[in-house]
């Protein structure tokens, strides 16, 4: 088959490679339908993720045609249309007990294009199948479920409910790429009074507004003088930080009022400062996440109910085979406008 | 009346200053029968808190008898027995109406011998009296009922409640000082399977074992290899800070597992650093908060119910005109072994 492989830092090619077979009873065999690719997979090629070897299949996110399966698997069977999530579940752990999958201790947890090869490729081994994949309903699109194989699980679970967003809510939203933009979708499920959007990204704002971002705060403006006048002085109920460096955090803790929350959905490379010589008297909450995908039951739900649609963060369609043309567009979003790749196998193939 | 005044860093002296009456009809007058000192007044006095002006009368911690109050107080009435709580709340405002006390708009929070002149003196006025006052039940003694103006519940809201200690929890307690120790008591109200206490401090070490600490890590110990071992290698649930600084702070981020809690109680001065390259992937939830006091009722219920004593942080009794003796004490705990100090109304003045 072919597959995008990581050779270390910067290199990577759509090349050859084995096709994966089942090793482990629990395991499926998954042909990609469609695939996309995540911003951590540009982390990945700048050799921000150490624990990826070169030589990996890169690529956590696909939806698929279950072509084999491992013996004890009984919960999906060859030929079914499933979603391969960004996180494998074990389903024994500690963790997996109690739907913290993203935390697996049983050998799950984040490892599709990571530590071992992912989904950017013609077909992808899936452990624990019975626990890190999902059937799809008819009325869901492989490519509306395709989006719920990482951004919108991940904007909803560690930005909107680890961030506690409820109805009447100001929420502010820090970076509008594809994750914010998630994220102010799936905040809109509670009903907050406002949404405050900020991105020095013109293009990126517009792209809030039309997804249903009140207030736009862009490069030069204000964003705490923004906040404050919304809110009589008090600050936002919820900011969640999408992302990743220490001064966005930064801002998020100064954005949000006595008793408000600070969900940290962004990928960090490096330390924030706390300042608790303020903070300590503020009642302040502050968490992290990896995605759990717990969600991702409800969210299809959802979608088949037409209550959410997701493929308005898709700005580019390509086949499979053009891997390397959908990296080039997808790492250029300021030149492409890219939100959110999709690449699909070509009927015929 | 006599009182405790803060002359600027540094300088107090137990002085005349004129009684104090009332000025808005919510406001009641307390007959002070026995106060504590708080590290939150050392803090003022080395000159950490800006907001105390020289001339004010320190402490926001009493338990007296109402001696007048104005037209509008219906709750309680001269003669009657009441704590006087470390937090004011005007009982109106949005943060009231959530039992958010501390952080009061209207005109609360934490203001006795902060903006307003405080409780250690031999009479008080104390603001919004309905909603500031607890009456005492006959079956609690002022002793008892002391440690509710601040510690208990600081520690008990702050700390074990914003850490969401359960059941079968390890937690680790950093700082074994008066807010610790009454960490370590609270928390064992949720029958947590083990409590670990850091501290330097033999003795104090010595006393967070007499309240319940399963496991004692001193100087010289190494507290994350000491959590690691006890709980095969994954970190505390809870990990609550008593501290205040940065160091303690951090090492708290170190100690939980993924997905643990960080309660922040200590009284921070500078800023931490948050290692967000670890821990944005470590589902860990950290809190923030100066306490509400809106555990207060059921803390006292507690006690005369015979669940709680905290008369166990008291390790020194003086008369109430001993004020300069029991500052001495208390700003000396390595040489004196003080936890608190319970300065008390002569019988006969």
């Amino acid at each position: 088959m072919k597959a995008l492989i990581y050779h270390g830092p910067g290199r990577r090619t759509w090349e050859d490679a084995p096709d994966p077979q089942v090793i482990e009873p629990t395991d499926a065999i998954v042909r990609v339908d469609a695939v996309t690719i995540c911003g951590t997979d540009l982390h990945i090629l700048k050799g921000d993720v150490p624990t990826v070897e070169p030589g990996r299949i890169l690529g956590h996110e696909a939806v698929g045609t279950v072509t084999a399966t491992g013996g004890a698997v009984t919960t999906v069977k060859r030929g079914d249309r499933v979603l391969v999530s960004c996180i494998t579940a074990c389903g024994r752990c500690r963790y997996c007990r109690t739907g913290t999958y993203g935390q697996c201790l049983g050998g799950g947890g984040w490892i599709l294009g990571h530590r071992i090869d992912g989904t950017q490729a013609e077909h992808v081994r899936v452990p624990f199948a019975d626990t890190s994949t999902h059937l799809l309903p008819d009325g869901v699109t492989d490519e509306a479920a395709l989006m719920l194989a990482d951004i919108l699980p991940t904007s909803y679970e560690v930005g909107v409910l680890n961030g506690r967003v409820r109805p009447g809510d100001t929420v502010v939203v820090v970076g509008a790429g594809p994750i914010g933009l998630a994220a102010i979708t799936t905040a809109r499920l509670f009903t907050p009074s406002y949404i405050i959007a900020v991105d020095p990204a013109a293009s990126r704002l517009e792209a809030a507004k039309r997804l249903g971002a009140d207030l736009l705060v862009g490069a030069g403006d204000d964003a705490a003088a923004a906040v404050s006048e919304l809110t009589g002085g008090l600050g936002a109920d919820v900011a969640i930080e999408a992302v990743g460096i220490p001064e966005t955090f930064e801002l998020c803790t100064r954005l949000v009022r006595p008793g408000g929350h600070v969900a940290n959905v962004g990928v960090h490379g490096a330390p924030a400062t706390l300042h608790l010589e303020d903070l300590w008297i503020r009642n302040l909450t502050i968490t992290t996440g990896l995605v759990d995908t717990s969600s991702t039951p409800a969210l299809l739900d959802m979608i088949a109910a037409g209550r959410l649609d997701p493929t308005t963060f898709i700005t580019h369609r390509y086949e499979l085979h053009d891997m390397d043309a959908a990296y080039q567009t997808f790492s250029d979003p300021a030149g492409t406008g890219a939100l959110k790749v999709v690449l699909s196998r070509h009927a015929d193939d």
